[in-house]
């Protein structure tokens, strides 16, 4: 295992109107301002202020969960991020993109373009989509299976860098004088030919500033963690407990460095920090917050998570373990399954106390206290190298990324474990990790095309 | 025919570093900013300062044109104008995408997306993607077939108008005391099935401030004229004599009045303005811009536009008229290949002066003149019929949109012809084109999903 880095990486996951599932009911939350991109455009400055890694937003390719009692219906990540990246100028900007409903001729291009326009910035949040609802949206009656949809991402990946080095960095001479703009040796087709694509190359778009986003993933089943272990270069992980992140870490870490690639990827799991002036406060904007829940949509997310419909049995009892799958037989999130499972059992939980649970931060680790207590939550994680930093869940925003940076953030600081300011312009620099070198593929541009 | 409108209407077709295929190398120009988002965001400013309706970039998908003598490599167009939203509020931003290479829930998210960050200023320019370049990079070994392509393009374009009609205009209810966020009878799914796609929705983006983007159309071929007159607002075309744009436009419009849509679409001939202080001084420019041509550069743009290798043959001879291929004969881009065969046998140009007359504007009409005589032979065409606005095509950019804006738009606006304000804050409203109302579409949302 590698040395735990000196300092801790921070990344805001931004979400209308909070992660708390009851967020949009409460009085400090905005939630009329799902599509207006000035709120996400303010978050992103407030995350800039405070010298975070970079902001992240989720994606899924359909509505999600029921729409009576759920924002829904806003932005598309890449287009949000290039006019967010307009009005910041340090914060990297971290995009979720789908491997099994899109090309990878589109998406290599959308993050070279991201990545020009924001001088840097640009990272990829691979997933694999685990909805039927995704695939009914995209041709499919039916959904792709786990291992089939992973074996399509490692695929998708390697045509995607193959694009981004299509280009070398000195492809472009720009002799006005001697009428030569470009030079074709320096600019190669990829000439991919493999089971789910067939991709001439070249990319269209320039090296970029960084060569290629920062590679992020976020699933922790098997095929994910194996996914995350040779490709990846951050992971965002849902882990409730140190010793389950310990392990998590020690696996990821483990996997990767038999594949050669020691130090990576940096481990960063959620957390919700509900954030008061005392302890006493925190709590009481829990409790708040638990009582705007709908109990009928916590029951259907929580419906959804187990892959089973708990319509109809008593909220006050436990789960009705004989209806349950086994993680092989889920094709949706199977890390997120069995987190849920896990937990329901190991605190002998009601129906009721996991919707309520599951309510702050849909798996992820809720921690409510005073700045001191919330610095205290990550140190101890940090310190135990369970994490290399943290993807910071507000559960009301934007009052609760303020209270992040103005009071959470001033006390890292404080203890040594955060920047005081930005060493660096791109992502990877925030991130400590280096640029890739373009890898010219053969053959080089048929002549037709020079 | 409709009644010409009062005023007519401007869009900046813009593309590093200007139209004219020598301007890379023409001192003015600035062929280093082809991945600068500000050199963009500088061009769409000096459009608004104009009061222009409009800006649009085209695109491929694909490496334009030879690598070595022309600038290439740029930036999405949708990823860009996100970035130019930010720093504009009125112009209008118009996007090409193919419905070839794209599925509908994507492009339509796209844009109903950026109609939210722009505030109502979206537009798509339709294509069906006419190089077999683009399908190599789409897991294809051939192109598609033209009449395919359109008949895609119809269906695409149905799926997307529905799946933007998906969401009501009303469907956000936002009662945080009842708990009720949006009115799931309000968001419906459009159950699509069809020979290109099967799309079951609803979109995951609320109804946009225009509810759909202004649809915008280029091919003139028989296809495109007949798509044009079913579905397009606004109409691109190139047309080098007012005789060729009067019939033109009467063809369209007899067209679309015929499927009961009298007074649309727009027709906006594209025009390079080619603007001296005195019409010696345009003339200069233009003769510098022709001395600056890469001959082998334009030889190869001469045969890819005419589907022929012309190397070899006399630069000085005429066109081999015995292997031109028939329109019919042509897969990609079929009204070009006539317009250009057109004018070099009514003129009977030799292949180097072809070249010289498709360097300025591939095709577009160029005028070299005086703010007053581009005026001229704008109002000329206007009040002939031929057009309700033009597609203007600096040679140069910056240069040549800024004197487009600092003498020929105060010249058209002191005759009357072009607004001096802004009146509305839409991309329809500059074009007095109305909102669509949302179609909803049966089935409702399954309960499953509520």
């Amino acid at each position: 295992m590698s040395t735990p880095p000196r300092r801790l990486h921070l990344n805001a996951f931004l979400m209308t109107p909070g992660h708390h599932d009851a967020a949009w009911r409460h009085p400090d939350s905005q939630p009329h301002r799902a599509t207006d991109v000035t709120y996400f455009q303010q978050l992103a400055q407030t995350a800039e202020r405070g010298k975070l890694d970079s902001i992240f937003f989720a994606d899924g390719l359909a509505v999600w969960g029921r729409l009576r009692s759920n924002v829904s219906g806003g932005l598309e990540p890449l287009t949000l991020l290039a006019a967010i990246a307009a009005v910041t100028s340090r914060v990297g900007l971290i995009a979720t993109a789908s491997t099994t409903f899109n090309e990878p001729f589109h998406l290599a291009r959308k993050f070279a373009s991201l990545d020009h326009i924001s001088g840097g910035r640009a990272g990829w949040n691979i997933v694999t989509s685990g909805s039927v609802n995704e695939a009914n949206n995209f041709n499919l009656e039916e959904h792709i299976e786990h291992r089939v949809r992973y074996e399509r991402a490692a695929e998708f990946l390697e045509v995607a860098t193959r694009l981004w080095d299509s280009w070398g960095d000195d492809a472009v001479v720009l002799d006005k004088a001697s009428g030569v703009y470009a030079d074709p040796e320096r600019v190669r087709e990829i000439g991919h030919a493999g089971p789910f694509f067939q991709v001439r190359g070249p990319l269209n778009v320039q090296r970029s500033p960084q060569g290629w986003p920062l590679l992020v993933q976020a699933g922790s089943s098997e095929d994910g963690k194996e996914f995350a272990a040779r490709h990846a270069e951050a992971v965002f992980t849902a882990q409730q407990t140190l010793d389950d992140a310990l392990e998590f870490a020690g696996d990821v870490r483990a996997r990767a460095a038999a594949h050669g690639r020691a130090g990576l990827p940096l481990i960063l799991p959620g957390i919700v920090p509900v954030i008061g002036a005392t302890e006493a406060e925190a709590r009481a904007l829990e409790d708040q917050l638990t009582e705007l829940q709908v109990i009928d949509y916590g029951l259907g997310q929580l419906s959804a998570m187990l892959d089973v419909d708990l319509a109809g049995y008593p909220l006050d009892g436990q789960l009705p373990e004989h209806i349950l799958p086994t993680e092989d037989q889920v094709n949706g999130n199977k890390s997120r399954f069995t987190l849920v499972a896990d937990l329901a059992r190991r605190e002998r939980l009601t129906i009721r106390q996991i919707i309520a649970r599951l309510g702050g931060g849909r798996g992820h680790r809720v921690v409510a206290g005073t700045p001191e207590q919330i610095a205290d939550a990550l140190e101890t994680w940090f310190r135990a190298g369970a994490a290399d930093g943290f993807n910071i869940m507000p559960p009301i925003l934007p009052t609760g990324l303020d209270a992040f940076v103005d009071h959470v953030v001033p006390e890292l600081q404080r203890r040594g474990l955060f920047r005081t300011e930005y060493t660096g312009t791109t992502l990877r620099e925030h991130y400590g990790l280096p640029r890739p070198a373009a890898q010219f593929s053969e053959p080089v541009l048929a002549s037709a095309s020079r």
